[in-house]
């Protein structure tokens, strides 16, 4: 059971700032989830997490599944006491993982035949398993399964996609109402390729359904960057103003900005976490390679600007020192950077939006990246 | 500026309890220091080393001297700093590194020639170097370069190296008192090889060069395990009461309660760490591998009667996932486990023996091994 209300709303742009209350706590709006893949935010704990400020995490269903099992999570009553995370999760369906991970044998009427990515094992999950292992989760939000297409598509694979999103979408509903009788919350995914016509053709069969929650998926697939942006702008107003609207799988720093313009209320992506284990660390003054030699003899924090534990407790030589000998240490520590990051970014965005000046915030952002700050920093 | 005191001596046997005070800290003794190879105790922050029971941590000089390099250290006056760690800190000299992890290209009278193990750079560490180091590493306890040899080890072999080692620790001891004016203590290494004669010699002529405390070095080498303790049971009482007493690289968690019985105050091990990234963990009923199937469905703490963090919060079947994973998050909650074990029987014994029930102790120690507790549990 979800509850979404809209408490402030941008006059100069599509902005808004709500909260999305779930039995587990309140989530406010716009939000970013750090993603979980297989029962853990890489490299941090869940007291971590919180300290980073993350109201919701993100749990991936394909990895889940494969490993631990549900049975093993089913011991737990979910992934919650599992993990020793209180909050809210929202699971995705698997679809977008199985995509981009599992060998495919067959997509048919009835759900995806694939392979195990770790041990090719072969198994099939339709619509109703994937609601079924999202409710064993015990997720707070979860997804319909979708087809997700790869970026160039023709539209007549792109229609053929989002045709049997919107049949799978039915047949999650339907699900979901038979199953989903432990208080979570199942968002519509709309698909479409880049194609507007197909976009709103699926919003719109995906509202006739009724959903707590509408997803845009299939962006950030290979497409150019301002066809992403294109894509997202003319779908999300298409989404009823009155549920969360959560962009999948996106993004940078800056297309979460532009994104919360446009209206979009959620958001996950593996950048803050990959990128942090890559020595990729953002900023206010842009993105910076903690392993540029540049840093070597830098005893300063890596952003004076930032609150995290990290830049409180550690320098710029000591985070390049430890990334270079690949110590563990270094993931954790770049990650908890990045997460304050990202999580102190929408904060800051919820504040501008509730003061009304989410264009002035937009502004400074942008005025505040600064390539000549520090050598090698990329404000792409 | 080290000032050792000896508090409580067990009647029963030959172990003590006493206080190290640095100007960093006071270390109740027996104490066992993590390794913090690189400028980090892998996988872990100083919090968690403090929240595990650290009071002094140890320092690889020959690693730190390759990377970050003292230059670096130097930007924060020490390693101190540069880590974020303020408590007392040990580093070796460097000398046990270079003999196994270097290709020593010559051992002179000089010093070593050696090539890093890294970059296959070349470099000289004299007597002298080893002092001026570990002097810029700012540590509270230094300790002498040493020639250390493998084993087995001919007599000559054994003799040479001794007298090796006492001629660098004599010109150490001078070194120091001409550049360690920065309160650290410097201790002198006895070596001998498994000769208790060639061991009397060394441990003599070290305490007519004086030191502020001892070590037993050239343990743990690959000798079987009987013979490392006759080594060390027929050195410990060569060296004074009134100092400290360091067995370098020693050992199980039963090595360490015989050491204790045998008057040895001070441990380093890279047992605890290392093992925890490979999925052994000491509990007090043995030594379990997480990786065994057994603990997939295992919905209890790995140790019931264990005070971790990682015990208080997560299962056993989550920390079996995690590994099989191999999750950034099992090495470190793995790691927060077994130092907090080894810490905490330190805690044990020293409370043991202040109350004089040191036997008492140790034969519960060994009692409450059970492999049967949990299958696959190795009690060695």
């Amino acid at each position: 059971m979800l509850d979404f209300k809209v408490i402030a709303t941008s006059t100069q742009t599509r902005a808004r700032a709500g909260i999305i209350k779930t039995a587990r706590g309140h989530i406010p709006t716009p939000v970013f989830m750090p993603v979980g893949t297989a029962g853990t935010v890489k490299a941090v704990t869940p007291d971590e997490l919180k300290a980073c400020g993350a109201s919701i995490i993100l749990g991936n269903t394909y990895h889940l599944y494969l490993r631990p099992g549900r049975e093993v999570i089913r011991l737990f009553s979910g992934l919650h006491r599992f993990m020793n995370w209180d909050g809210p999760i929202l699971t995705d369906s698997g679809g977008f993982q199985i995509f981009s991970l599992a060998k495919i044998s067959k997509i048919t009427e009835n759900g995806f035949d694939f392979q195990s990515h770790i041990d090719g094992s072969r198994h099939l999950i339709t619509p109703e398993d994937a609601i079924s292992i999202q409710t064993d989760l015990g997720a707070d939000i979860i997804m319909c399964l979708d087809e997700c297409i790869p970026y160039p598509a023709d539209a007549g694979t792109a229609e053929k996609a989002l045709e049997l999103t919107t049949r799978w979408a039915r047949r999650c509903k339907t699900a979901w109402e038979e199953t989903g009788r432990n208080g979570n919350a199942l968002f519509g995914i709309v698909q479409g390729g880049m194609y507007p016509d197909l976009r709103r053709r699926s919003a719109e069969a995906l509202m006739e359904i009724d959903f707590s929650g509408y997803a845009v998926g299939g962006l950030s697939v290979g497409e150019p960057k301002d066809l992403m942006m294109t894509t997202a702008d003319t779908t999300l107003p298409l989404l009823p103003p009155g549920k969360p609207r959560y962009v999948m799988g996106v993004g940078t720093p800056a297309d979460l900005v532009e994104l919360v313009g446009m209206g979009a209320d959620m958001f996950d992506c593996v950048m803050p976490t990959r990128n942090a284990r890559n020595g990729q660390l953002f900023t206010s003054f842009g993105a910076v390679n903690i392993s540029n030699a540049r840093f070597r003899h830098d005893a300063g924090p890596l952003d004076p600007s930032c609150g995290c534990t990290t830049c409180a407790r550690f320098s710029r030589a000591y985070l390049h020192h430890l990334y270079r000998c690949r110590e563990l240490l270094s993931y954790r520590l770049n990650t908890i950077h990045n997460l304050y990051y990202y999580l102190h970014l929408m904060e800051e965005m919820r504040a501008a939006v509730r003061g009304d000046r989410f264009q002035q915030f937009r502004a400074a952002f942008y005025e505040k990246l600064d390539p000549d700050a520090v050598p090698g920093t990329n404000i792409d």
